[in-house]
């Protein structure tokens, strides 16, 4: 492996490099994350307890510590092979407007339409509904990434799809909506009054514009009451960051074949799908001791799970229909305020995560909204894509890493997930350029009423 | 070369295999496109005549029919790089929907963020108008894909941009606007008070919304009297072929890797940026009598320059202050119908491909918007990528051309142009989704208004 190989602008894997096999950090990790507690006798949840709520297979993969890697069935290897093996981007333009010696690195997730990483992970639990006879799943959707790509998913494979949408983003929206509609998703403002638990909540809160812990109560509810239907989920569980695992094990190939090491390794974390995805490999290198890479987790300075929150038993749902999970949360009684970089907004994060975290295996830091839509425009305008919101927490430490590479002269290598585009947050722009963005840190006051929500578990 | 190596889902160049200069299809034509006119004087213009309104080096490359290959300069090289070589598909899933031997492919240029194959013209253009030392350029948007395009190249080089956007397109498409604005370009709706020619028109139709010959003429007057700017365009013009041909160069060469050779090429035709830059090494193999294929134009219904337009001079906008071009031509006086593929709403032709298309050298044929539709649905659902309205109508006719084989059992390779996808255009999608969709097709007394409008050229 020369290290004076020219690197390309782009590396993309050939398709019989592409990852055959998704790799479970799990299975490499001493301290295993905490089991999910049933919410009733707060005993861990069995796979016969979970069976009403998720597919046979996808509970499986959720339960499995020990296993590190699962091969990937070759129908979900055939849909990625329509929009993967993702491009490694060497950005060497920014790094030149930067003038930096850092090299950077992007993986960009974004170039399918549902726009992101989400569809990894979407086609993966829709192959498996199908696989167990069902007619269909439902699922929740905040920015609308997710439910994008588990409409194309499901569209692809004849299943039908139920999108519960946060109701404000179903409203500022639209076009999302009209993707979803598309690809034959039906697609419900949440709270509604389809659900016991949303007319229940419309009852409570008359003109709440949503949440997504509400629409994953509806989501559960409506797969748990009607024959032949399971609830899947984006981001968080043990299997998505399974399925992420993708993005990482590409990235990691890519770098290989080319002899690159990262010293950083960044990503956004919401739930955690893209971020567990993405640092997959390399953590699992970490955990046993082969290698080892700084690794940080992003998220907004309005909703600071990892850098203020919690790690204690909590709900994932407003409803607290769905079972505990430990993790880093600011509770779910929190309600974060209306950033736009609505895949962030999750009140928790994902177990594995959190207990890496905890740990100390991981890093985190919160960045505030105007200076994440500053990254945001400077990296549009210098390598030509425009990002997410969510993304460009990612590329705003990335970028103030390469700025303190050049401060010190050090030549470190960051690799960051750029996990998709900004075509549908054009509203947030929009407040960007006109000059009308706010920030918004929480005040220690402010995040009580979610602490004060957490349920009380001695595990 | 062997026929039995597998074909990937997605051909990618690699870097050194990207082309390093463009092809002029002119070169190869015994029958040479007609000169553009002096519309004073009814004389061909000359290099001198277009110094005002348009960069010189590209003024050479406008008037320049005998040279074959131009260099691509290295800066556009490099800038090509971040978001090229584009992915020529294997359309394997499309085929098995359809159940046909043809063997499909698409040259996908929706892999960046302008959303289309603009981006290939507007970084040469930009490039030129920089190393003219001037300090920006100006241009007129409809559907906004070649504004956006422009505003990215603009941003990336440093130079001022003022794009005129058509005003219907201005309201329905804010998000278009946004993105412009991001890149740090200036949008005006079009007409506008800020120039003679749209004070003229307002002051005639007051309440008009707008059309691609308006804009065109306000982004003209603003180059012409403004020290340091030029003009520049998106399609039409024979520099624009020219830099398409990237297009073209790309797609033959990643057919050429697999030893794969089309027996239909298919493309969308408005100003014919796209289709020339498609077809142009191919049609050089056909001019030169090396190879034969057979070529298509897909042109919306209502706007059916090719299939029921004239061939003669006319003017290529509403103030008739541009050069006369001999095209294939509704007449700059025609209106067309608002349906939802503005790039595909010019009432005349690409000189060079009027040319051929009078010549028999290529076919064309006009297919109607709610075909269209149900054609984009069923290839986002089938192929995972929601594709614009306007490359579209390629996959309908790529579809039929399929279809055809299934009932003959021919074997056939299609190709045809993927130019971008659908995010921005989403209204229209809505419109086909809610069933509100209607088709227009123009009366032969709808287009004598425009034939009137056609200037007296005994040329």
């Amino acid at each position: 492996m020369s290290e004076t190989k020219q690197i390309p602008y782009k590396i993309y894997l050939e398709e019989n490099e592409m990852p055959k096999q998704w790799y479970n950090m799990r299975a490499d990790m001493k301290n295993k994350p905490a089991p999910l507690l049933n919410p009733a006798t707060l005993e861990p949840m069995t796979f016969d307890d979970l069976r009403p709520v998720f597919c046979d297979e996808l509970i499986r993969q959720e339960l499995d510590e020990t296993t590190a890697y699962f091969d990937i069935p070759q129908e979900i290897q055939d849909f990625y092979k329509m929009y993967r093996p993702s491009p490694l981007v060497r950005a060497y333009c920014l790094e030149k407007a930067l003038d930096t010696p850092a090299k950077i690195y992007y993986k960009f997730e974004g170039n399918n339409t549902s726009g992101s990483h989400k569809l990894n992970s979407a086609i993966a639990q829709a192959y498996y509904a199908k696989e167990q006879g069902l007619k269909g799943v439902t699922t929740e959707t905040g920015a609308g990434q997710w439910g994008t790509a588990l409409s194309m998913a499901c569209a692809y494979l004849g299943l039908d799809c139920k999108v519960f949408m946060v109701k404000c983003s179903y409203e500022q929206k639209p076009f999302r909506r009209e993707v979803m509609r598309t690809y034959g998703a039906s697609v419900t403002p949440s709270p509604s009054m389809d659900t016991e638990v949303g007319k229940k909540i419309l009852a409570e809160h008359p003109g709440t514009t949503g949440s997504l812990g509400c629409a994953i109560s509806e989501a559960v509810e409506v797969a748990t009451t009607n024959e032949g239907y399971r609830y899947v989920l984006g981001s968080v569980l043990n299997q998505v960051l399974l399925h992420q695992s993708v993005i990482g094990l590409e990235a990691k190939s890519a770098m290989d074949k080319y002899g690159i090491k990262p010293d950083i390794i960044i990503g956004c974390a919401g739930g955690g799908s893209n971020l567990g995805g993405l640092i997959s490999p390399f953590m699992g290198e970490k955990l046993r001791g082969e290698a080892d890479y700084r690794i940080i987790a992003v998220e907004p300075a309005s909703c600071p799970s990892f850098t203020r929150g919690k790690y204690a038993y909590d709900f994932c749902d407003t409803g607290m229909i769905c079972p505990l999970a430990k993790m880093y949360t600011l509770g779910s009684g929190f309600i974060p305020s209306a950033n736009h970089a609505g895949g962030l907004r999750f009140h928790g994060m994902s177990t594995t995560l959190s207990q890496l975290y905890d740990d100390k295996l991981m890093e985190a830091v919160a960045v505030e909204q105007t200076s994440v839509f500053e990254a945001a425009t400077q990296f549009a305008r210098i390598e030509g894509i425009l990002p997410a919101p969510e993304s460009s927490h990612a590329i705003r430490v990335a970028i103030d890493e390469a700025l303190k590479c050049k401060e010190t002269g050090e030549e470190k290598t960051i690799l960051f997930g750029l996990t998709g585009t900004g075509y549908f947050d054009l509203y947030a722009y929009q407040a960007y350029n006109d000059g009308t963005m706010s920030d918004y840190i929480p005040t220690d006051e402010d995040l009580e009423p979610g602490f004060a929500s957490l349920p009380k578990v001695d595990k």
